[in-house]
């Protein structure tokens, strides 16, 4: 298929303005063994979304073919990126990369959606061409939109271009994202939408109406509409859209099913391959030979081989994360000022630096309470605002992170997690590299009321493989662990609540998180020693917590206090010494069931260590009010810790 | 205030078409009024949003005016509803609220923002006159649609209005329910959006530009620009909605911080409370008396007394379960295609008879994956299509079940819970009643890959404090969970896989969860018996753990096989029967940090029992692939099962 490689040479970089109509042909004929490998592969995985992969084969053929991609432009950020947000066009996908010789076509036709194999079912990132994981539909015009990003603050040449289908478009992410594209002035941005009028369960009018266009328009997008089964049309289309200011959509006329007659303008082949007889009269409908099928059958049954062939690499960015600073025990700070005060010395240390940066820090319109207005002052080129946005924006900061950044979102807990918690997943599998700092978590939110109070962080954060979460005791930690997030690769979350704490210190009075104190992740803070029963905390009860350990002295009980700064990653140690005090107790600003007991809990049985446990928590929805009084009627007070301590010691 | 309670009367239902000058008067004489008390309640406080309450004021009192609230209707279904989705503006609600003698005057000055006050920082459900508890932002339109759904299905008067602010005009979820009421055509809705162009950070056109009238127009709402501060034209607006057919939406033209002279169109009172010396200033301005004020910190100190003295009650849905069906050992069948029979028959027993329902059941363009479609065959009047926008619809679902209906939406796992978990949040604090069908949770989702694998729902789910959960084991206890689900009050989630399983037996081979089983919320079923260890299992693996247990015995060991079908309350005897062997394996198709492993391990160590205790699940991303092989790959066979089991003994 020497032609095939030849003809992406002919489209890469657009040499030419139109296309010749020997080019027009060529792409024809493209279209024509793409569609026979995308019918075959589903037919041989007997699973798969054949109908849509057919109407979107012209523009991903188009796209695949005018973007530079796989070659030694990515590793000088100077290559254009390809997002397909409808991942379940596949074959379509899969097809073109394989016409294109990036991936070996025998591989994807036998091992498509198989167990092992990297071909799934959506696209994934470990594919060459395919820039991030999709498949929960909505989502990829946002990592779109975060390449874009990191792209124009890096200064880079480049396009990206989007896919999308016509059934995602009412998805709210949707319309955020077109928003901070259109507010952040990205004019690297090509998305082309398949209007091929047909999702899962119908037409798109029955099933949800909308104005497509309307839509694209009212966010101030340049709309241009064209036969989306056209090559020339594409092609021209998409070499204009070069030249515009404002980001640019294609609304793409299609037909589902294209090609195969028995599919086409047919909602039953969304989701569903065809048949044996079904696949034979594909074939002789698109001139394919229908006997390759029983050597991919048989091909299939052999692999594939374990592990995925292909490598994710992201460009490496180097931060400067600055001298610690110190704060004395003299006087009360909240840790999300003293976050704030490490970002905007790291903002310094890296902003128009050589060879330094960038860190793109983002905001959901909470900047003052989030503490990032003194970077966002500093720093306002790697300063984005993107407004009560919070889903698109997880996934923008998450895309930007890995295309040469390091990105930074301060939000909320509620809004950072909560609200986000499939994006920040997404951000998982895709193994992005996102700072996310969450203020006012806990109970600590001040007078919000419950729908503010994010007591479920810890425990929605445990379901993920690859995020550390990090909780500061006290501000000196708080600055400790900030400067740890930003330095260190992959998706990090540095939790903290809104009031003003006191330092923690030593028994005799120096700050336990300065000088040469040097955090380690998954390392639980022996705070004060004891022998009579373990209390262990998290955040801003550590100061409680040694509130309590004197109080108990002077009831002649000794007890050990760590602190355990990370929760996802319990420190065996310090449970086994908690365990052989007999007693512990753990005590959380969090949901009781899902966070820190439960984690201490399961490290205890795992380890086959028993102690007497006692979990102290959040147990209901709490008030509205002055965090120290919300605390205290949730009963997670000094004085209640002090007596369920004792109550634990006398049972 | 006699003249505020006439007040309402004059403006409750519009008896006139238009608002005479002497009502104009009064309403601008209450609207000062309640300024001064907005403005008191932040500074007794000293804490709230007291400018955007006052650009909202006449919004608030004349909605409420007109509004049919706190009387008898509420009773007989006909009554209006307010949502107000901007909850901060809490101080202009509770000040019109006591105006209008919904609340008394005196709590709520002294008591605002209080813990152990109902008088939260963001309005809730508890208060009358409030709908719905917000705060998040851009998530109360989506209530109001989901209110104004079930009054059109129920044949009810009243209209339902919706009152929200510019700055939450961008998030995604707006636009989603905006589309729904399109959609399904529901013209007893009103919304009224604040334009006074300033959110926390800045100026809404700095923070992130958007087009509102625009937005709303590209979704087919109809849309009148009024003066907010003019009581003539917000009467004589709200009264015009009433004779459209379409969704209408009044954008009020306001000022930020009306009527306090140094607060008007400035951000910074946005979230501020003003100190003494601008408290007196405000009063002056506004013709209140400052002195009030040390009566109400006074007062604040004394109280509140505890606990809300509102109740919340939603109206009673009776439905009818209908028969259980049985499903024999000689076939698989899916669970989700058993939950598909039963809806059925539901709708069947309960459609369109006296009395019974109504039960609104909403597909997310997913009904035959699903299998709602036979359901909607059924009961065409009470299926909802909703599109892909989930968010929206876990809003609308969840709200349409507190006002007389009970909702089902059933949808894929991953799109369910972890794409929407806020709003399910939302839905536990506002106490719903909705029915969460999920399917293809776990690994079990074909080959659709990892970003539809579900396998976070228990370590979700166990952070809410009344959701209740249910995982079937088999087709038989699939029928019986969704006969309980549907029929018993509250939040309740049913979580299926995708695949066929078969029937669980006895070990005489009948139907386990036939005949007389009898399903009870909380208990473990003892699927099989033994002595030297036990497996805890949910969901599909109970089959495997059956198979594990016939090959573990003819290795001549003896194990109970549990299957927990309520992970978030465990069964207290059946731990302890587990704990009585020394040997526990959990062994389930979810993250095993998250899920029932460490349920069972939290339990073990809170009721002081030992034993030795391994985890098996979910332990990085799953493969893309039949489920059967997904499952092997994880490590997850019957032969693993059995392998750890052995392990386990001889340790």
């Amino acid at each position: 298929m020497q032609f095939l490689k030849t003809l992406k040479q002919a489209l890469e970089g657009f040499p030419e303005a139109t296309l010749e109509p020997e080019l027009v042909e060529r792409v024809r004929e493209a279209a024509r063994l793409c569609r026979i490998r995308a019918v075959t592969m589903t037919t041989v995985a007997d699973s798969g979304h054949p109908a849509g992969s057919l109407s979107s084969m012209e523009m991903c053929l188009m796209t695949y073919g005018v973007a530079k991609i796989g070659d030694d432009s990515e590793k000088n950020g100077n290559n254009d990126r390809v997002v397909v947000s409808h991942g379940h066009v596949s074959p379509a996908v899969y097809s073109v990369l394989s016409c294109y010789g990036l991936i070996p076509e025998d591989d994807v036709l036998a091992f498509f959606r198989k167990a092992g194999s990297p071909y799934q079912g959506h696209v994934v990132r470990q594919l060459p061409g395919v820039s991030w994981s999709t498949g929960n539909l909505g989502q990829g015009l946002a990592a779109g939109v975060g390449f874009a990003l990191a792209k124009k603050v890096r200064g880079e040449e480049g396009r990206i271009y989007v896919l999308m289908s016509d059934g995602e478009q009412v998805k709210g992410q949707v319309a955020e994202a077109r928003r901070i594209a259109k507010h952040h002035a990205l004019p690297n941005l090509t998305v082309l939408v398949d209007l091929n009028q047909i999702q899962i369960s119908g037409r798109t009018d029955s099933i949800m109406k909308a104005d497509i266009k309307k839509l694209w328009e009212a966010d101030g997008w340049e709309v241009t509409e064209i036969d989306g089964h056209d090559p020339a049309a594409l092609y021209e289309s998409l070499r204009k859209t070069g030249f515009s200011e404002a980001p640019q959509v294609l609304l793409c006329r299609t037909v589902m099913g294209k090609g195969v007659s028995f599919m086409e303008d047919r909602p039953d082949y969304h989701g569903k391959a065809p048949k044996q007889e079904e696949y034979e009269r594909a074939m002789r409908e698109l001139g394919g030979d229908h006997r390759v099928l029983e050597r991919y059958r048989e091909l299939r049954k052999r692999g594939p081989v374990s592990g995925p062939p292909f490598q994710v690499t992201s460009p490496e960015v180097s931060i400067d994360g600055g001298e610690p600073r110190e704060y004395g025990p003299e006087n009360l700070t909240d840790c999300r000022t003293a976050f704030g005060n490490a970002l905007g010395d790291i903002g310094e240390a890296n902003y128009e630096k050589k060879g330094k940066g960038p860190l793109l820090v983002f905001d959901c319109d909470l900047a003052g309470s989030v503490k990032i207005s003194d970077f966002a002052k500093k720093c306002p080129q790697w300063f984005f605002e993107t407004g009560v946005q919070e889903h698109a924006t997880a996934t923008v900061a998450g895309a930007a992170s890995i295309a040469g950044c390091t990105s930074l979102w301060a939000d909320f807990g509620v809004f950072g997690i909560s609200e986000v918690y499939n994006q920040q997943r997404l951000n998982d599998i895709n193994g992005a590299n996102l700072k996310l700092a969450l203020t006012h978590v806990g109970l600590d939110v001040g007078e919000d009321g419950e729908t503010h109070q994010c007591i479920d962080y810890i425990g929605l954060f445990r379901n993920f493989f690859d995020w550390k979460l990090v909780i500061p005791a006290d501000p000196n930690q708080a600055d400790r662990m900030t400067r740890f997030a930003v330095t260190t690769p992959g998706n990090i979350c540095l939790a903290m609540g809104r009031s003003k704490v006191p330092v923690v210190t030593t028994e005799d009075g120096k700050p336990f998180f300065a000088g040469d104190y040097q955090f380690r992740y998954g390392k639980a803070d022996l705070l004060r020693n004891g022998e009579d029963m373990t209390i262990m905390c998290s955040g801003h009860m550590a100061y409680r917590a040694i509130s309590a350990w004197e109080k108990l002295r002077e009831k002649g009980i000794t007890a050990k206090v760590y602190h355990v700064g990370c929760p996802l990653s319990i420190d065996p140690e310090a449970v086994a010494e908690a365990a052989a005090t007999g007693n512990i107790l753990t005590y959380e600003d969090h949901n009781r069931h899902s966070g820190l007991g439960s984690q201490v809990a399961a490290s205890l049985v795992e380890n086959g260590l028993s102690a007497d446990l006692v979990r102290m928590g959040v147990h209901r929805y709490g008030d509205s009010g002055k965090s120290a009084e919300v605390i205290e009627k949730m009963g997670l007070s000094v004085d209640d810790l002090v007596r369920a301590a004792v109550n634990l010691i006398r049972k």
